[in-house]
């Protein structure tokens, strides 16, 4: 066995040369190579279920830019499929349950699934992308938080309003709170799933908690967050520890409570308050993020200091991944990703060293 | 004179009897006496214009529920309009600039407007409105913060994605504080003509505040909206004290950086946490917020739970007025608003009687 890859490290809060980084969303649209491969998939959805496919895309951005991580190309939105629902994605529109679930009874449209059976095309994904990535490059798995994935679910697809989950959170949580525990419970075997078939790292993203209340967001989003990262298995079939990262855009104002869920990295947006943040909890876990995407669109001079900074914020005990804020954009320029990632390279190299 | 405005000692932080209520966006789509006035007016922009009209539906909510405030019914992009910038409201698009700003070399196409002449139309209404309300329920009267101005005028419209905006942050910070210093002295000139005009309270709405990092925030935002708050005239042409309210959605984090601004209110929306924020602050400013719109669509049980629990949180101290996090939306039930107006009042006179 190699040395322990420096994502590794730095999700375990142990010293590190320099600082890892990868990108959310780092293999998409913004890369030729991946529209091509998009196209030969016929439908987004095919190029989530087909292991080949699903792989190449995954390793594009390992190649051109020699990134630290990879993160399993998939979409959040194959477990509420799994469990029953239809899914569709509308070109330019985004996802579509055609049958959005509205009050209790529909609870039993939501089957717990057999995830190996359901589910095994991510599997047998990730066990290509395994074979394919170098000894050095974990390989994340991921879902979305449940209170995420019911957003969809209830609203029928993306949205701007939230007028229909958010109703159920004042008029049925009963009903929110069924659709919740049904998801909590098959994102848990999801998850474990990807760790036996070879996820190094699991993320979980909650990319709408931002939009509760602190006493909502404790009751909808992070309480089922707290189960899954509690039942997830905590070492992977190499003996190795799996860390869990926990993603609720918008929500730095709740480190504590998220770190407190026992995950061991928590991941920010660029609206958090880094140095505060750091301060408190720089102890317990290790953090991932934070630069605004929107740095990507300007020149190598801004970047730099936007990573320099980003770098000044976390540093400079141990315990930093690089990552955006959020994820990268179809508009962005890859040629800016490489700029990016050479200067994250070269200023945590040099910072690390003065220490 | 008669007795000081409720909602004027609440801003004050003077004892109330009950704590006074306004809801942001109170004239609007869900008031089907609402949707027959701008069925008459034929445009948006046309009932924007015509004072007549402007006061009528400003003072439906306050016929209709007895609202402790008015706000002056207009839309924050009047103010670029004036300077200059052509704007149209697309039906189901909303508000559209049709030729955005892009470079430094665009702000010349900026005028700084007399605003008697370009914005008249907004004095002659705060007049009328001011003629046709009871005299213990001002007026308020306001304005889009420079940011969130801007936000429109270099996005060209509504947007989810701020890509133009941030990447003049990155790109062309030049050109930007070019267009917020400009919008600034604009804003501070009509704001001021509200208040000569009729205006008993000012709010700035900061609607797109919480898109930005921290230092952002302050750079691009706050620092415009502070200089506002200091160039506005502290009282109206009968002596009376005018509050600034400010308004920075998802920016409860800021509430000390707000507050420092010198504005007299600080409005919150329901992700903030009210708890810590009043007890920081709450000598220094009153507060306005923050019950999630949502539950208004809620069973009466829940909206007098939900109020009970927002008025426990900002209480027992003076310096609260109530309101919604955000603004009402069309398909909302104004039998609902009735209700939720109704328990404000017997909830907050029978906890403050009991102090």
């Amino acid at each position: 066995m190699g040395q322990k890859p420096l994502f590794l490290k730095a999700c375990a809060r142990e010293p590190v040369e320099r600082t890892p980084v990868w990108l959310m969303r780092q293999a998409g649209r913004y890369l030729p190579e991946y529209l091509k491969v998009r196209k030969e998939a016929g439908s987004f959805l095919n190029l989530c279920k087909t292991p080949a496919l699903a792989t190449e895309v995954t390793m594009q951005p390992i190649r051109r830019f020699g990134l630290d991580v990879a993160i399993m190309f998939s979409d959040i939105l194959v477990v509420p499929e799994a469990m029953g629902m239809k899914l569709d994605f509308l070109e330019g529109e985004g996802p579509v349950f055609a049958d959005p679930l509205k009050e209790s009874s529909d609870l039993k449209r939501l089957k717990q699934p057999n995830v190996e059976k359901k589910l095994g095309y991510v599997y047998n994904a990730i066990e290509e992308m395994r074979a394919a990535l170098p000894a050095n490059v974990p390989l994340i798995g991921f879902a979305g938080s449940p209170w995420t994935l019911a957003t969809y679910m209830i609203e029928g697809g993306t949205t701007k309003k939230f007028t229909k989950i958010k109703t159920a959170i004042y008029k049925d949580p009963v009903f929110l709170h069924g659709v919740l525990n049904a998801l909590t419970d098959t994102v848990i075997d999801y998850l474990n799933g990807q760790i036996d078939h070879g996820a190094q790292a699991i993320q979980v993203f909650d990319t709408w908690g931002g939009i509760l209340s602190p006493k909502n967001y404790q009751e909808f989003s992070l309480k089922y967050m707290a189960k899954i990262v509690k039942n997830l298995k905590k070492t992977g079939p190499d003996g190795a520890q799996v860390p869990v990262i926990l993603f609720s855009k918008g929500c730095g104002n709740y480190s504590e409570e998220i770190a407190a869920s026992g995950c061991d990295v928590v991941s920010l947006d660029w609206t958090a308050d880094v140095k505060k943040i750091r301060r408190k909890l720089g102890k317990k876990v290790a953090f991932q993020g934070n630069l605004d995407p929107a740095v990507l669109y300007a020149p190598e001079a801004v970047i730099r200091k936007e990573v320099k900074k980003t770098l000044k914020l976390f540093g400079p005990e141990p315990g930093h991944i690089f990552n955006l804020g959020h994820g990268m954009e179809p508009d962005m320029d890859p040629e800016n990703v490489q700029v990016l990632v050479d200067i994250i390279r070269e200023e945590s190299t040099r910072s690390i060293a003065k220490q």
